[in-house]
């Protein structure tokens, strides 16, 4: 529960315990026991937006039985939303519904079987026909692909959207941009490490996290969309975007590949430089669109390099997402910027 | 973690706690501490199949944080599949991969919108004309429309049954059977129950929670369904199925309604009688195929009961699920059965 101070209130029946605390991202408020051995207890006001959390009961630190779970801190775990004034663009609202899908696919490259979500417009079953733009949208570091399609409100985020006829209908596909390493003999640490939904080894962002990303989403992702889905599978139709880890990631494959597409946003992952653009052979004649965002405390500076970007011609947008940190508000509402700059 | 002996054994870092048990289905197991603060526990042999689970450390009950999250006996929480010898049915395999969809829709009788998930077979969307039979797949008491999509490994089942060939593609839908209630005045504290994810009030199988579902299915999931999908939209083409009160709800509106299902399936849901089939005007004229199922440890007596009715001229099948209680491999392998017999 949140008050109206943005205070997070939590309790737990504990009637043998002798001591148990609210942590939230490290940070743990003692509460305190009634007679019947409830313990209550709250926080200092919190961010807007959507936070991690648990319980530690005697020195166990443990899921809040009155939560959902949500993957993130590379664990699933409980999770609680603190209300913003401008929450509403992230609800579910009677307007045409698309889908979430969980949908299974092989990879030649790992050669496991993988998960990603994809999500479909409503039009996309109501109209059989027409082909559809995608946007592949990624996670940060310690989360995985359920975190656009749950924390991220991805699906209710383009509903309204395209409801409100701001953003043109699209599939979005989220995928897992941690645990894409090849199952190879000398990786079995790496490969223990996927088959338990962590990091799949941990490579650094330049040429490892990235690098396998990279392979998976261009032998296999983007490969089993434009197959399965009705795509116009060409670049001027196809966007990258990505959160903190996932936007480093989506910088260093858009510069490396620029003639694969032609939209790409960065959130919470740093500023975009004029050298790394100019360094990028390509990039500036197939660019139609780069988007930067940040949190207003993360300070990252998104909005001025924005300018000295559209000065050597890009279309460059920067976006600061006003009193928000490093966390998901800051992310649905980069999305929803994003969104109505893409596929136009 | 399970061993070969089928015992469950849980471990969890609580150093200063006095007290730490695993908890299976109300059965607690003491836990032993070792000199770091790691308490460890194993349970007695458990039966194949997936079972709900707990952790009590000083007297509070919490989840386990190595577990996923699983909704069952009314709440979130962590659950843990005891392996069987056959559940090679329901893994995923690299075969043409269907999708499981969250959906959400407004509901006229709730006056709300509610989630459903939808599974839709891969050629769904590689056949992009066809239209496919549906089966309305439920829940059981104290689950919710997660239970078939999640435990219940339903897109798993089908995609494997139709790449062996051995099941019509199908489009299966699963809601929730138990928060249906309408959200009108003189129900103010069922509408409460509704938005805390529980029951919406306890109204009994006859009249109560079978009426409201039967009034959400009939008007607002049947015709979204029609409408969004490629639906033969036929009785002859329309299944509908349950667990336990999921069953009893679909024998209730299909004896009540025997024009709008021509297959009908039950599992863990108690016999059919002879009696009442022959009570329901139409019904024996417009069923096709009457599957009931249960556990083999749970005596229900179908395989005897199908005998009977199959003697009044009903095109019953009963099953038997060898070895096991009233669980998710039960329904997992009754829907394995009841897909290989539907819409042929």
């Amino acid at each position: 529960m949140v008050n109206s101070a943005r205070q997070v209130r939590a309790q737990i029946m504990a009637p043998n315990a002798t001591s148990v605390g609210l942590d939230i991202a490290g940070k743990i408020y003692s509460m305190t026991k009634d007679e019947r051995g409830m313990w209550t207890g709250t926080s200092a006001p919190q961010d807007p937006g959507f936070h991690y959390y648990q319980l530690n009961i005697d020195g166990a630190s443990v899921p809040d039985p009155g939560s959902l779970y949500f993957y993130g801190a590379s664990r699933w775990g409980s999770g609680i939303e603190v209300p913003s004034d401008d929450q509403d663009f992230w609800q579910v609202k009677n307007v045409p519904q698309g889908s979430m899908s969980e949908v299974y696919y092989y990879s030649s490259y790992t050669e496991k079987m993988r998960r990603c979500f994809v999500y479909l417009p409503n039009e996309y079953f109501t109209n059989p026909t027409k082909k559809y733009p995608v946007l592949y949208l990624q996670h940060g570091m310690g989360e995985n692909e359920y975190g656009w399609a749950q924390q991220g409100h991805t699906a209710q985020i383009m509903d309204n959207l395209i409801a409100a006829k701001k953003a043109v209908p699209c599939i979005i596909v989220m995928d897992n941009g941690l645990n894409a390493r090849a199952a190879r003999p000398q990786q079995q640490g790496a490969a223990q490490g996927q088959r338990q939904g962590g990091f799949g080894g941990f490579g650094g962002f330049g040429g490892g996290f990235a690098n396998d990303f990279k392979n998976v989403l261009f032998n296999d992702i983007i490969p089993m969309v434009e197959k399965n889905y009705r795509v116009i599978a060409d670049p001027q139709h196809r966007a990258y975007a990505g959160l903190s880890m996932g936007g480093m990631q989506a910088r260093e494959v858009t510069l490396a590949n620029p003639e694969k597409f032609a939209y790409v946003g960065t959130f919470s992952s740093g500023a975009w430089s004029v050298d790394q653009v100019k360094a990028s052979e390509g990039f500036a004649k197939a660019n139609k669109l780069l988007f930067m965002s940040g949190g207003g405390k993360e300070n990252m500076g998104c909005v001025e390099a924005a300018k000295n970007l559209k000065a050597i011609g890009i279309n460059a947008v920067g976006y600061e997402s006003e009193g928000t940190a490093h966390e998901w508000h800051t992310w649905r509402r980069s999305l929803f910027e994003f969104a109505q700059l893409i596929f136009k």
